[in-house]
């Protein structure tokens, strides 16, 4: 390759460079129209999933490493396969750049989304690269479920526990440690502490290890499982998994676990964050309480923070009509707000 | 649905309401982190493409309306999966929008997209919108063709027609006739081929009907075909065809079938404006003689225009090494350069 130095930019690379370039990290490269990727088993089905990330809207380069840009770009889409129950099959990302971009950046970038990958064993099989005066990536994640066995938002019944996979209001916790630092913590902080903060932000973890754990305690049979990843926030997941289950939760206010370190970054906020904070990438999913508890044995991190507690009428059409954005999020669950949430388009 | 001004913005809808508006337009209601898509036939591989486009990189409201732009990059990934002798399975569309974009481009948008998937028979399924300062569309097209029938770019061999599905240049007259109207065209058109051009280039025609004709004429039975669109232009194509499958091609430039109408444009650019305009979505196909002959006679618009004719020596190491980029391209088709052609990225 000719070498380029430090500062080159993707103009100087050119179309052929930059497609020399991707093709170190694509498993596919044969540079067809699009890419070939096999056959599926017959007891299986396939989930797929796309997602847009514009430079100083979803990151910049202030809070977010090109490495780390790439992370989580495909840490994200790993989630929502994750949420459906699913096993990844492969990636696409669709890349629109300035010409003044920095090949280190573009390099770096991939860089973060193939060591994603490869943690979570799949791969980058294609993709496109075009001009554009911002940043912008655009990732499909597809994968494969059993016939039958996808995880959905609606199918949540009453008596259902409740279960988050991991802790909520770090992600948000790193991003005001790296924008406002005079700010927070609110209480000083051990580096390890800091460090924590700064890789829920920068390095989300999708759990699709949850995915394998539920898979075999289970046997592999299909159990209804409900679920979603709390990207949006936890609040936001609990009341879409609600909506449309159509049913009435509760949460035990009193016993929610709070993570110390957040406690010690927001302050009072911290229960504010866990719920509204987002990006944080677990899993909340509603299921019979026996299985619960045996995954919140297997798996510590897994907690019961409450339950399914009725139904909605089916002849209320306050769920269907225009009125939905009226509706008071309390009539899903007491307490909680939607209003404060994260909230992708505003 | 609440009623907005005719020049209300995506803002005033908010995010729920532009789910709600995309969801007329989406197969799949039940808003889960991805779409559940089901199984394939044991029998058939998947085949998936993506494509990025950026305002006023690849459309601009100067050429082409809301209704178009949706058309266009729908038919863009569906040509890809023809390339690929391939039958689409579903899209998804990730989307960046300002504030200030109207409603009504979004809708018809998604309305021309919408029709285009109709026309081919296929669906919406699932995508993303987010805030961007610019308008940005990233499509995702995923298909299906038969185990170890998809039409790839490195098969062609000594011998094979050069097949072409259509007209070329069409597209670039089109881009003019709207961009200079004061210079083009060179000598007057009736209205049926100022139409002509137009709708080749806002409502381009992916060449499905293609893959259907040619697994009827062969049987279904697995015939070595090489193939890709001509979105980048003929000559990339061409050349693109050649290296990949490591072929020399003659070209009957005294025979080639340049459109009366685009001589009428384009007058003495006629013949680069059909190597390099691009956009034609046409496909280039490399086949048997006899069956490019079958071609030919089913679907009038095809024709012959060359044949492979030699092989790249396997030590010639040119086609692999950092001199690609000056390896002169009559090194695979006598008389053609690439420089001119139309580049995604400089």
């Amino acid at each position: 390759m000719t070498s380029f130095a430090a500062d080159a930019t993707v103009a100087e690379l050119g179309e052929s460079g930059i497609l020399r370039l991707i093709e170190r990290f694509c498993s596919n490269q044969v540079g067809d129209d699009a890419a070939l990727m096999g056959g599926m088993a017959a007891d299986q089905e396939m989930v797929i999933t796309t997602d847009m990330l514009i430079e100083n809207v979803h990151f910049s380069d202030a809070t977010t490493s090109a490495y780390d840009v790439g992370w989580r770009a495909a840490a994200a889409n790993l989630s929502d396969l994750a949420a459906m129950g699913a096993v990844p099959w492969g990636l696409l990302i669709a890349l629109g750049l300035p010409k003044e971009t920095p090949i280190s950046w573009l390099e770096n970038m991939y860089q973060g989304f193939g060591e994603c990958l490869k943690t979570y064993g799949t791969e980058l099989v294609g993709g496109d690269t075009v001009r554009s005066p911002i940043r912008t990536l655009a990732v499909t994640a597809f994968g494969q479920v059993r016939q039958g066995a996808a995880w959905q938002r609606n199918t949540a019944q009453m008596g259902d526990a409740i279960v988050i996979t991991g802790a909520h209001g770090l992600s948000k916790a790193g991003l005001m440690l790296l924008l406002e630092p005079e700010v927070y913590p609110m209480v000083p902080l051990s580096d390890a502490e800091r460090e924590l903060c700064y890789r829920a932000h920068q390095r989300p973890q999708p759990r699709l290890d949850i995915v394998q754990t539920i898979r075999e305690l289970t046997d592999h049979q299909s159990i209804r499982i409900t679920a979603m990843d709390s990207s949006d926030g936890l609040a936001d997941a609990l009341i879409q998994l609600c909506q449309k289950s159509r049913v009435k939760a509760s949460i035990d206010w009193n016993n929610v676990p709070i993570p110390s370190v957040l406690e010690k970054v927001a302050g009072i906020k911290a229960r504010h964050w866990w719920l509204y904070g987002g990006e944080d990438f677990e899993l909340v999913l509603c299921m019979p309480v026996d299985l619960a508890d045996q995954l919140c044995q297997v798996v510590p991190e897994c907690q019961v923070i409450g339950s399914i507690t009725g139904t909605i009428p089916p002849d209320s059409d306050r769920l269907q009509d225009d009125l939905l954005d009226d509706v008071r999020d309390d009539f899903y669950v007491s307490g909680l707000s939607r209003r404060d949430g994260f909230q992708h388009f505003s």
